[in-house]
């Protein structure tokens, strides 16, 4: 039934002037960062269900990362989290990751876990504490050149719950002098994504609340800092696909931090919510990539795709890999959008022909390309019930409950 | 200048045909009660900071209360929750608590802390559990019986994270099924109180999502059921104080729980960050309160007033007294609106008018009302300074960190 | 190509056990009546653009309205609006609908463009004005009377823009007032559908606001009055689905005004913003319509599905021709859930396998259905094509611009 | 009294350490705009309700602002909106005004009117529409230059109401290339102020949709161009304070447009719904104003103070005096903040101290300095009252219905 159902798709395809083979290839170059800590326990304020099988050190996490690796061929590397992921030797772990066909992806500080940073790390009050943060951003460079990792992922949970608790302009400044220090301490080949979320842990002003003042501290560091798009760290209504192409527009687009959301960060598997705003936002990135100028398509080229969750009901490696499939998918039909035919549509002011020309490229059903795309890479064409019968997860449980937690 | 400021104040009100010593009357029969869960550490899913300080057992934490109300006058009993406050001899906290010059409040079963209500408690789709979470329930009752408590206060946070995990009308159904349990165990001279709450921990549905919801449970369960509004609980844009008037005219307003909000459900002191909605709320209720119904207005005096926030950053008893101080300011405005002014108002279709009548009550400064309110009480004028100047605060260093969270 | 493709699909679900046979039944039977006003210009606050070929009566509008029939088999009626629909003998415009194959359908009052119901129709605190709007909307029911319409439809503007403008508590028994005079003259198979909105045209409060306001009024009235679920009515982040399952488990849910919002009550056409969500809600529908309870079967059965949109920008007949397409497309995804799996995975506390059962019904293309079924109403396999080949659009363009509006 | 009231307050304020002199001055200095268009019929789409004694044309607009200016001293300049303003002469227009006392404020090209902006004006696919709306907003310049106008005030109501509809990255390159024509046209004197707006009228995505697009534009503008903010143009939960002082701190804070919203662009009366919020917009702004940089201070002291909002259901000159008294009113308890308590409370780390030094500002009644000031201007106490006693009111009433409309 596959083959035919792959003869089918390609027969309409072609119909529509599609080249699959570019297709193909362009799903096949898809990478997608899964992050350390998503194999860990997770949690709501209310509460963190301790898993059965949860990795007990950054070593296992590698090796769960692996399996959604070897199942979707999608996720080569992996993002640590420090001091969550922090080993004696980097090394090893660059290493360790390489033995396992990975490597060690974004790295990412942590500056809100230590007592000291209640009241802000790098716009705290006290110098003292600016500095320790600060110090924190240039060891994670240092890190960073141990591992191999080209980015440097940036979130600040700074910001305050009350008016008049901090100055919201000295602030900014601080902001500023932190992410300056660790912009002249990064090689060359580095790249800064810079984070930013409207709320949550702060409730009433977050440092770096939106698109805006993350891309501006990028223009003010400089060619090597871009802007991190996490899809929930938005407010209710924002077009995310939207900020998407202006930030690919101004060539500061570095990556994505996906997730999805209905009310908050809510930070459930990608594209459960609403597949369609997944959908857009790759439509957005794939009509960039046959832009005319080449910084436009090159900042298409590299851009980071990472997930960033919080499974907290969910089995972790299942929750993954449920996961990524879902990017492929919605980035599968963003490749069959018709752009010339858009493009029509748009010049002769045919509102619904251009609605349609990007909706139907949502209605197919990609399964048989994907199935094509998988055999063709010696995958097997069902991720998940190839990790389901693996076995994997049922060794695992011998680690026990209280592994790792975010 | 104190007593220059109140001779004004009174002045300023007598010639707008207020009744000064009724306002007084009813300021000085405000209750709030403060749950016992505000004096222990809270946080956010990224970090609780653990304060020196905070109480390590339910006893320590009425102290804290006891603290509150000595200084305020305005609290005298104290929301526990099970099994955050369980003791082996609920008497011996009654006694605790009258000792203190306090009683025991509301009851809070809680069924989000066990590893067993991951999927849901009482909508659990395990029969098993389901039992087991009435059976809590049937135990708050019983506590409550030994705690001489009137309210069982009860917010859920089942729900599910996807669609398809949970079967929304079958869990509708066991929801009833349990509420209908504990409900039959009340003694007539208890109240259920139904809390709903848009999202969070769940984050695609919750069981008890909106007033409605719980609206239409209690008015199946029968009269000793009605509905806890809590100010956090709502989507954005939700109109607060409509729900507030509506529900009082069905008579099912059973009580509050306060917090402010600018996001979701951020559990800020209430009044901090929109403290005109908290006044509009005060106004529904001070208007129904004198209506020619006396159904309403037995409503009205029977509105279980009850702070719960999550005082992450802020020293807790610190911030519970302001908590406190900030919903009598609101309230002794409300008690300030010329109702008579507004509906003639309403009556001659003056827009501009109404809405003055309403505003200008809350841009009178109170400070000199509430100061001769404290003075007629024996309480200090300034609560937040007596505190501070206390030593209390100080005093229970010793109890070093790590005391009971939430 | 189309007939392979539909002998893969049906293969593809025989083989997960759906029954083609009956979701062709199904989809035979979908009913979605359009709205009158839908065909004429509408616009936003800023500009109505005047389109050429706009009915200029309301013969005209059903004329349109019966191309979009003709063409997709799925509109047998038409909503009409008093006053917009005025006319003098409403046995002729009935029988003009019969004789284009079309029925009258939703009777539907209008309380909010006269000058008199600046500050409310049925909850203005004038009498005379309250007994002005409540003969409006007893005129409607006899023109539905004379129509044959089974529906009467209500959507009230009345609200108020500032605090202290209205006595909500008093317009609350005013608006039952109204709607109870209006049931008593209803016959007896009529049914009362009761419209909600959280805002618009009123800023600060609507008197009836949500589900739960427009329920419990229904509750009050009897068994004829139901709820209509406008889906571009709530605030951000309800979840719609979840209110249309509590409504069908009540027996109380009466239909729908389909259409599609980014942020407010965008009006734009109905599954072009998140088509999932709109899959979501018939997910509910169809899992209901299997219910044991014959109660529930039958809400489901006699839900209306209108549509109640604004095309601002687009051409009329074809954006009413693609919303019912919408509405078509994802009512045979929802039908095509597997429900014994979806609950099997339930019963394990299979999260994932739970949403995956319901998604993977949502990533069906189900075009070769859907030709399928319309080969064998003997209609056009793609009706917008056949629409824009037909001629009729530039038909109508003698009618010049200036055509009604709503 | 109100001598007592004064005497009072100067001494509370004295006590804390406030320069009264040094408020009054800045009280007294305070300019607000109010637009033409405020004064003329508007509405929601659903309807335009007509009042009588609504102006006419421009001449009669700016006799009412003449009228509010009278009665409060707070608006010395009417914005004009182009082509509702148009006239033969401007220099008419011009020496009217001055003969009033007033002069033209602000110019604000309106390019969403026409039937051809139905897809976008500057950011039409058509070339020649872009031209068309390119040469509008030249045409402003003119008159900008004939008015004595310092301001172009820049809202475009560009943008889709559907994925494909336009091309996003196109429609920018558009925006900014009819923004630089614009610029390149003033004169050294002007400033081009630019508008940003989350949705409405459109209804998918907005081409200048967030403060951090306007600010990009500014930024490659020029120095002359920086951003508007107007208040009801976020979404919901936006920290609007926030942005105003990350716009201060950048030097690119032009102006706002004040409006008071709780759900969307609801654009009621400023200050109406949430009076805190203005108040910190106000702090933030009293705060930057002492900033030791001259640039920030010249920043605030060209901020352009405006009103626009819509006020469908109330009498408009008076809703424009509440407006213009509610922003003095909140501006009043900003200059009351004692800065350098808040900041040592910052320092020390205590958030409750922080949040109580600004909210404590809020909460005085400042009655008795706007009176002071009022009397030092020789104005009336009450301007509204002044105004309702007056006369003029229903002296315009011979103007009839049917007046101008925005």
């Amino acid at each position: 039934m596959s083959d035919r159902a792959y003869a089918l798709f390609e027969e309409q395809q072609k119909a529509r002037g599609i080249d699959l083979d570019q297709v193909k290839a362009k799903l096949k170059a898809l990478k997608i960062e899964t992050p350390s800590w998503g194999y860990g326990d997770s949690g709501t304020r209310f509460k963190v269900f301790r898993k059965e099988g949860v990795p007990r050190d950054p070593f296992e996490k590698f090796e769960d990362a692996a399996q959604v690796h070897r199942l979707t061929g999608l996720c080569p590397s992996v993002a640590i989290h420090i001091p969550w992921d922090k080993v004696d030797d980097y090394g090893k772990l660059r290493r360790h990751a390489e033995s396992l066909g990975l490597s060690v992806g974004a790295v990412n500080p942590n500056l809100f876990q230590d007592d000291e940073y209640m009241l802000g790390s790098v716009t705290n009050a006290d110098p003292a504490i600016r500095r320790r943060a600060a110090d924190h951003l240039l060891e994670c460079v240092d890190i960073a050149k141990e591992t191999g990792s080209r980015d440097l992922s940036l979130w600040f949970a700074d910001g305050t719950n009350y008016p008049g608790q901090g100055d919201i302009r000295k602030r900014k400044a601080w902001m500023l002098e932190a992410l300056a220090g660790m912009y002249k301490a990064m090689t060359p080949d580095m790249r800064m994504l810079i984070e930013y979320k409207c709320f949550e842990p702060a409730f009433y002003h977050t440092d770096i609340a939106d698109w805006g003042m993350a891309y501006n501290f990028a223009l003010k560091l400089g060619p090597q800092a871009e802007v991190l798009v996490d899809t929930g760290h938005h407010l209710q209504g924002a077009n995310i696909e939207h900020i998407v192409a202006y930030l690919i527009d101004e060539k500061r687009l570095g990556g994505f931090h996906f997730n999805s959301r209905k009310y908050a960060d809510d930070d459930l598997i990608v594209g459960s919510s609403n597949p369609y705003e997944l959908f857009l936002i790759f439509y957005q990135i794939v009509n960039a990539s046959i832009d005319p100028d080449p910084g436009i398509r090159s900042t298409v080229d590299n851009i980071a795709y990472m997930i960033d969750q919080s499974h907290n009901i969910e089995a972790k490696i299942p929750a993954m890999i449920r996961s990524v499939l879902n990017v492929q998918t919605q980035y599968a039909k963003a490749l069959l959008v018709d752009h010339a035919e858009v493009e029509r549509a748009q010049l002769r002011g045919d509102v619904l022909g251009a609605e349609d020309a990007v909706r139907r490229a949502f209605e197919f059903d990609v399964t048989p390309l994907l199935h094509a795309v998988r055999e063709e890479q010696g995958l097997p064409l069902d991720p998940m019930r190839a990790y389901l019968e693996s076995g994997y997860g049922s060794g695992i449980l011998a680690r026990g409950k209280g592994g790792a937690s975010w």
